[in-house]
């Protein structure tokens, strides 16, 4: 499927509603849950998106649309929430995503980007040219890859208790 | 993590918000996209879940709680949703889905079941002695792993729109 924007801007505006649906209210043993050592619980999640409405997809936008002379990104700190979210509760996570991710689709409406906009490129760390289009779809997955990871992470808790069944749930040893 | 019926109901009781917060009103596009022949749309997957709740868990609970001469489920048949969801809109699947989920809630919770009851056993037709509560974690990871599957079939569709970012999101191969 061909990265299509308003598609995209439907995706990552359901995002705060799904985690809120999913998470507001639920007990430690859920939110605080993970899959092993050095593996993130549905409260990290919830900071590195916020992370990364601040320092990923706005910004590097920015960067695209703007063609200066430098297109580089700034290499994205991936740990950056294990020290930002700090004190905050997970409804206090859950409401500055809300906020931060209004935010950013209020910006990106407003650009009203054209094809050949879509098109620009800037420069990424690791693997150099990429366009906006190809930003904008990864914000769209990688919203959905970490719906996708607070699920699996809680589903695991149940690993055991399920018994035989198991063999039935891949997610449990995925 | 052992399985707490509390806990366990806190998850079961929000997924239809979550479905209805990831799906409602989305485009075909999303909602009828799967990850290649014979696999499963969020359509289908919501269908899958309307007959979980009619033909599997609350029943096979019953068996398991009458304790009877024959203790052993019916086969789950994990196709019904392609007959039984003909001619439904997604928005009429998630409006049954959440009518038939508060309805095994409450039939749920009337039990008030002990941890006596919890132990007592059913005969699956696969793998043989399975306790009620081993039923009940599975509906749980059950609900939670169709999240994912949902998000990770609806990332999917960007697998080729996020150009060299694939490699960064694991989700897109999975």
């Amino acid at each position: 499927m061909e990265f299509d924007l308003a598609h995209g801007e439907a995706v990552l505006e359901r995002t705060p509603r799904v985690l809120r649906a999913l998470l507001a209210d639920l007990a430690p043993a859920w939110i605080d849950a993970t899959e092993g050592p050095e593996t993130w619980s549905p409260s990290v999640i919830a900071g590195h998106l916020i992370h990364a409405e601040r320092a990923d997809w706005i910004p590097r936008a920015r960067i695209i649309l703007a063609q200066g002379a430098s297109r580089r990104f700034t290499p994205f700190d991936r740990l950056a929430q294990f020290r930002e979210s700090q004190g905050k509760t997970l409804a206090e996570l859950l409401e500055e995503f809300a906020r931060l991710r209004a935010e950013s689709l209020e910006t990106l409406g407003g650009w009203r980007l054209s094809e050949s906009q879509l098109a620009l490129e800037g420069e990424h760390p690791a693997f150099g040219a990429v366009t906006l289009r190809q930003l904008l779809a990864t914000w769209v997955a990688h919203d959905l890859g970490h719906v996708a990871q607070i699920a699996r992470v809680m589903a695991k808790q149940y690993r055991e208790a399920v018994g035989p069944w198991r063999a039935y749930l891949p997610i449990l040893d995925r």
